[in-house]
């Protein structure tokens, strides 16, 4: 049984161990596209797939490539999404859309899509929570505002300083991290988003001035909290609002939502039922 | 005739219209790897090859990936430029290292080379020069020397901010970017590094401190400088100093050296003869 499937727009699905991406393919050779990750749910249905497309259809915009056909990716999922299903695999997935300038010597984007389990270490992270460092992301907060060429909020390829980020992570004895402003504020994590519980009331950093993502997953979280007993506010905070907060977490599509556990080095406050209500209101 | 050649680290040359890369290759998800740009002489000899593995072995190790190995580079790069030479085209052409984490699901990164001619924008770049606009980076200046997450001074294939600048400055009606710290101290372009030159000094800001690239090419033009009638000084600058220069350059192994007639609109004192001495002492 393949482990992943792989498909290309207007394509369709594709030998998932045969290679792609041409070697001089600008998302290769300068991380040089944009990308969405979705959850599936073990139903077979992707989760707000919609605003997924919407988002890639921004970053796309940010980055000058073409606007994506919504109608193609919805496509290509449903194929990925049949073949899944027919597999007698029947578990959750994560799906990626991939979305490049394409080959440096051709004219056109490559476009495709991929989709395999969740990743084991998700599922524990899930239920065990992270420990996470704070780390300067060498930006002052609203940097990007006035300077689009940074790509504030938009889900580029160019992940190379997250993923350096969670190594350095790693090597500190912690499996994620808080980014932080020049200025100390809070911004995001890697490949999530920070939300923090006071009371009853949600917290996350505003996407727009701070040129962080807009996560898809928080904003669903949010637009359902009222009806899980949870009041939303979109603020700038610090790290110490962490260590006062009544529950601190990443939330990403994937993840869902994983409890920060610890912030360099220190416990912070964590409520097993809290969290799963707060998986509830982000439509687990 | 094929307008390009690609070869696979320790596969020799394969097809250069045949996928070499699998959907899921950290490459392209993430943008995370490194690579080089040679230059390869017209007369089919590569311009220090050695600095360029050599730095290519730092880029790895700030990523921790695998050691590279410069014997097997070097005998890729030996099939390349053997079968460059056998073509007939004999012309100057640009090399590609390149080094990615691999497939997702996989051991082994990914290593492959491709060799193709000099783009006809960057001769024409050489003759012409480029003008050029000042983009804030963003980071303040030495922010990434205790933050090694930030991959300063690291080649990695995470290049999105760099292609959207020079986007952005297409738009603004010039061809290439100075990238400024948030204090305000110059840093380097998106492919090139930059000199200035005041009476006979040469002058380049430290990539040390201010997290940008280690360019070969500098340091093989500052290194044969004196026998051309240059001095050299490595030190901070600010765009004032290049609008108050004798010249104005953006040095990279494949432009060599392309003068800046113009920064922000207004002309920069520019002297031919002074570009082709640089370019002889760049090793061209």
């Amino acid at each position: 049984m393949t482990e992943r499937l792989v498909g290309v727009l207007r394509g369709g699905l594709v030998d998932p161990a045969a290679p792609l991406l041409c070697g001089d393919d600008m998302g290769v050779l300068r991380g040089d596209g944009c990308f969405e990750s979705v959850r599936v749910r073990g139903t077979g249905e992707p989760v707000d797939l919609d605003a997924h497309l919407a988002r890639l259809a921004r970053s796309a915009a940010a980055l000058e490539l073409p606007e994506p056909d919504p109608a193609a990716w919805r496509e290509l999922t449903r194929q990925l999404l049949a073949r899944w299903a027919g597999s007698g695999r029947a578990g959750e997935g994560a799906l990626r859309l991939v979305l490049t300038r394409g080959p440096e010597t051709g004219t056109a984007p490559t476009a495709f899509a991929t989709l395999g389990p969740v990743p084991a270490e998700v599922l524990r992270q899930r239920e065990e929570g992270v420990r996470a460092v704070t780390l300067g992301r060498g930006l002052t907060a609203d940097a990007t505002v006035e300077a689009p060429w940074l790509l504030g909020g938009v889900k580029a390829l160019s992940y190379a300083v997250n993923m350096a980020a969670l190594r350095y992570a790693r090597s500190a004895g912690a499996e994620d991290v808080v980014f932080v402003s020049a200025d100390g504020q809070l911004l995001e994590a890697p490949t999530a988003s920070v939300v923090w519980l006071v009371g009853d009331v949600l917290h996350t950093p505003p996407p727009e001035p701070l040129g962080i993502l807009d996560s898809v997953t928080v904003r669903a979280l949010f637009a359902n909290a009222a009806g899980h007993g949870f009041d939303t506010e979109i603020r700038r905070g610090t790290p110490a609002d962490l260590h006062g907060a009544d529950g601190v977490w990443l939330v990403s599509s994937i993840r869902i939502a994983a409890a920060v556990t610890a912030l360099d080095g220190k416990p912070l406050r964590s409520v097993p039922s809290a969290t799963a209500r707060l998986r509830t209101a982000a439509g687990a």
